[in-house]
């Protein structure tokens, strides 16, 4: 892990350590109102319906261990295992776009297969 | 996409810009002969077996499109959008260990659900 001058990492991070706690509320600290996201059950587009899927996903969230973390001015890369209830270790990969020290875009990628959806 | 500086992205861009032109042979050439693997469908073990893998794997695949590079002396982060005859983007990360100028671990990660496969 490194490229901690990195300002978009530094907020990639303080969102993934919110959500990795249950605390998606926080992690919304540093999401723009039209964030886009892309995931592995379709996009998701704004703030509130990014925070009503992770307070969902939360209920079976346990927590996360870091594999790589790097950033650059404006976007940063993350790769972890998300511990589960149902599954204990999903290997996981997030890539978030940072402007004006909010983020605006993330792609999430996981297996969903391993949750037994297709 | 940053970091060019990396000596570990250097060797892991050798080998993804070989795979994404379906050139697994080249792409060996940057890989220890002891490299682990970690898929969606489960480790590999040894280049001969990822090479193997790969190989087979190149008969359904049409190219790559970066979204984002990095690394640091020892490792390396990738994401891209593999396409592929069946499925035409496939949201993909992979990370590098880099010993000596050769890949001893790689873990790749997709969805494999677009696929099909569970």
């Amino acid at each position: 892990m490194s490229n901690n001058t990195s300002p978009a990492l530094q907020v990639a991070l303080a969102y993934h350590n919110a959500w990795k706690n249950l605390d998606h509320a926080t992690a919304m600290k540093v999401v723009a109102d039209n964030v886009v996201s892309e995931t592995p059950f379709g996009p998701i587009e704004g703030g509130a319906a990014l925070h009503k899927s992770e307070s969902e996903f939360a209920g079976m969230l346990k927590g996360a261990t870091m594999v790589a973390a790097f950033g650059d001015e404006k976007t940063a890369l993350l790769m972890y295992y998300t511990h589960t209830h149902p599954v204990p270790s999903v290997l996981s990969a997030k890539y978030f776009t940072v402007e004006n020290g909010k983020i605006t875009g993330i792609k999430a990628l996981f297996d969903k297969s391993v949750f037994g959806a297709q």
